[in-house]
């Protein structure tokens, strides 16, 4: 078994029930499964003309997603891609129709036809007022005398559902429903075949090769065509449908036919606004998978001329997760960029001790090059010690241009000297560490403040704690205790260090991936350098 | 090229664009493509708490579809599963953030900690308030130190969102994050990995397996189980899951990581509903693709204590099409089928002159058995004259039941008797055509005018015109030529059939199928049917 199902045989059902459990209650079933499966509304009073839709399963969202306020009052599902039985669509024509009558939308499909037609026969014997209307949007072959109902079978959903809302009767509803149909075009484009429920995946579209023109059954498209990208299919479409087309303005609904992802889908959104119909196409519905062909990687262009009562039906707002909405197509706005990005060079400012203390550090940082490396050698790839000193080098040579008689700006400063510096995760770490350093120096920190508040940052972006077998193990300790001096800071640095090597397991960064066995006995280089840089001071 | 892209280094910034002309002038990029992909709410003016989320492309929806009043202000996008630059983050904190300040919110992936993490400090800075919170509702690997964060950063994006849409500051903002996060458990399985634009798609599930405990950015699950359908994979699911749960009431997040069907999401939802832990969930949020990776076919459920405050916070309305809303998870509510689907029998009915006229048309057409059968076997299956005997002998045997007295339950009684009898698509054409005629007879049409609307139903059922091959080229000139008289009819009917001989293309039925030249010569042989039982009569 290939898909989250249980058995091809109960998938349509077990999926209706799945649907109603996310509904909220809006939706109902009628009893009869498996040979009924009819979802419908669960507030229907039938006071108005009922829309009932259907036909074979497998284009989810369609027919059951739409059912509900303003769209389906039910839909009567078949098994996948299998027309429901005339009994199961009498049964929902019983179940939702009153006095004002009810309107079939219906694919053009054979199967949908005679059992819906049937249906209604068998309908009206009771006296009840039944219209049917036959979809057929697919320009695939221009001359088709039958050419099938795809997905612009959702403008006739969304522009009758609203009509019907609003009170309409059976005879404007389905007048409303014919001209929609009447001006309806579709073409759909596909990349790969779909998977059918309990049968094996067919294999018909070689690679680079798309298929043009195709229905929603996984039958193959009219033709195969290159498949050149997302621009050349989307001038592919518009081209089958522009001999269609008058002249506008139209609603473009984009469809996925289920397995497209939704980055093709905005790509191929793009390429429609950029195409040679766009001009024409004032409105959007989508992108969104509304009429699928199961997990059929694929997508599907549908036209409307959008009448300004089309265009109110299309936008009355719905309850409906299926349903994207309308909306305008416009321009991608795009605003400037903010300034800030390039920081400003803060003021150079001499302060003796600051340069002093910074060169002594980088110097010691630079002397332990070689040492640093070889311990990282034992469990990383032995670069710590040339990542330290080449960042020490860096801010040595930026001493003359940094504003070191200003404590917040002089942290902030070597923040951002270290960032532009040093490589990797460990120089976004240091850049942190000093720029929050000179944010809480800002809020009035003393200097020690500052730099345990840029260690808790560090820790909250970092991930680490102590104990994870990183720098943390001597700096936290060497932090908490700088207000008894150096040389407790120095020694409570080398104590956290040493007992790196006692860990058998590294919690952060590169480390983690290590085997604990390579760890065991040798200081986290990161520790030791802060254990070192300390001692040496 | 596998999918509809144009080249793998433009599609994030093409996708951007697209979701830009879906958007309906809601949202704005910034002006640094292709650095700087950042999406922003338009009418965004600043007075209150900014979010921003983002990370690597190839989640979509997420991040940039929930940017909208309500949810996100800003989504900051990298490439696909690659983090978004220091700059990049920054860039987008400043276009949003006033005095209100900012929510950063993100997933806990390195390298988004660390861009997201450094450009908080720059923006600090600039003396902006920026906060954020990591999400690491991962709960694949109990004892993990560093959770993933993967779908259930929805619930912090749609919570937060409500709080700083109503105006909260950005201390609620932030410990209402906390809080979420603190409480958020995901899990997520797939049957098969993802495809990274550009590059060839990994095999490394096999088939009958899945993956347990993915991350979101196609990496190995924590284990490969096998798959034993829909049940048992949530089954497994919920298992890794409860170990995590308190007493509840829990909202589900049922996610689609992008390739499973909606027949597959809504058959897990019923299973979710069904599982050991559904007791504890009362409110559901999809299914839906929010969170994907690709087009992965798999799910996800996350799960999230639900408060009063946080219930109120979910199901607060926001417009977007991404955001499928939360409803209660209710049982699945069956109503009654409908009476009426087992038709009531008619009383019968004695009418000699009906009786006649009916036996002598069936006998008609049971002699014609053979020559019917020989000429539909020279374009068909060879079986026209077998259905019309068949039909013909059950009607005879019906004879003493049929309401023959009343023409218009005696037309839709003969309809129900060939829908029962006659197999096939020209049986329930036969059937609509008696129950049409039936309907009109009721309405007061003489019986020439039913049978003349009972035509009219057949071609708007069947798309059949004259022309196209079938019997209407018989039976509709006979119609229009009966009140002239049987003979006028039984002329007009071979005449029409005769033309079907002279039509090198069926456009209607099962012949529409065939190769023309076998079609050449031949009478159809509905049509003929049509012919001889007028002619005989």
């Amino acid at each position: 078994m290939t898909q989250f199902i249980n058995a091809k045989e109960s998938v349509v059902t077990e999926a209706i029930l799945g649907l109603l459990r996310g509904a909220g209650g809006k939706l109902a079933r009628l009893d009869g499964f498996p040979h009924i499966k009819v979802v419908l509304r669960s507030d229907w009073d039938r006071t108005r003309v009922a829309l009932v839709s259907g036909g074979g399963s497998g284009h989810e969202p369609a027919h059951a997603g739409f059912v509900g306020a303003g769209m389906l009052t039910a839909a009567v599902c078949g098994d996948v891609f299998a027309s429901p039985s005339v009994d199961a669509v009498l049964a929902g024509i019983l179940a939702v129709t009153g006095k004002a009558g009810c309107l079939l939308i219906v694919k053009n499909y054979t199967g949908d036809r005679l059992n819906f037609g049937l249906a209604a026969e068998r309908a009206r014997a009771f006296g009840l007022k039944v219209s049917m209307v036959i979809v057929d949007d697919d320009v695939a072959l221009p001359h088709l005398p039958q050419p099938r109902g795809v997905a612009g079978t959702l403008f006739v959903h969304k522009i009758a559902g609203a009509l019907a809302e609003a009170g309409a009767d059976l005879a404007a509803v389905t007048e409303a429903a014919q001209r929609v149909i009447a001006g309806a075009v579709s073409i759909g484009m596909s990349l790969d075949t779909c998977t059918v429920p309990g049968s094996p995946k067919e294999t018909r579209i070689g690679a680079g090769m798309a298929e043009l023109g195709l229905g929603i059954h996984g039958e193959p498209g009219v033709e195969q065509v290159n498949f050149l990208g997302a621009k050349a299919a989307m001038q592919m479409v518009a081209d089958r449908l522009r001999p269609a087309m008058g002249a506008g303005p139209y609603v473009a609904l984009i469809n996925n036919l289920g397995g497209a992802t939704h980055l093709e889908m905005q790509v191929l959104t793009e390429e429609l606004a950029r195409s040679g119909i766009a001009a024409r196409i004032t409105h959007l519905i989508g992108p969104a998978a509304m009429m699928t062909s199961l997990d059929m990687q694929g997508f599907s262009v549908s036209l409307l001329p959008l009448t300004e009562a089309d265009q109110q039906a299309l936008s009355a707002p719905v309850v409906l997760p299926a349903w994207p909405g309308m909306v305008a197509l416009t321009a991608a706005v795009a605003v400037p960029v903010p300034d800030g990005l390039i920081p400003i060079q803060p003021t150079a400012s001499a302060h003796p001790a600051h340069r002093a203390l910074i060169k002594t550090c980088c110097e010691i940082l630079m002397t332990e090059e070689a040492a640093l490396n070889a311990l990282d050698a034992k469990s990383g790839d032995g670069d710590t010690g040339s990542t330290l000193a080449t960042a020490s080098r860096a801010l040595v040579a930026a001493l003359d241009r940094l504003p070191l008689a200003d404590l917040t700006q002089m942290y902030r400063a070597i923040g951002m000297e270290l960032s532009q510096t040093m490589g990797g995760s460990s120089g976004v770490l240091l850049a942190i560490f000093f720029a929050a350093a000179g944010d809480a120096s800002a809020g009035g920190a003393t200097w020690i403040e500052a730099l345990v508040e840029g260690l808790h940052r560090v820790q909250q972006v970092g991930g680490a704690k102590r104990g994870d077998r990183t720098m943390i193990d001597a700096l936290e300790p060497a932090l908490a205790a700088l207000p008894q001096g150096l040389a407790a800071a120095a020694g409570a640095a080398r104590a956290g260090a040493d007992q790196t090597a006692r860990m058998d397991r590294a919690r952060a960064g590169r480390s983690s991936y290590v085997n604990g066995d390579r760890l065991l006995g040798h200081n986290d280089p990161g520790a030791e350098a802060v254990a070192r840089l300390l001692e040496r001071l």
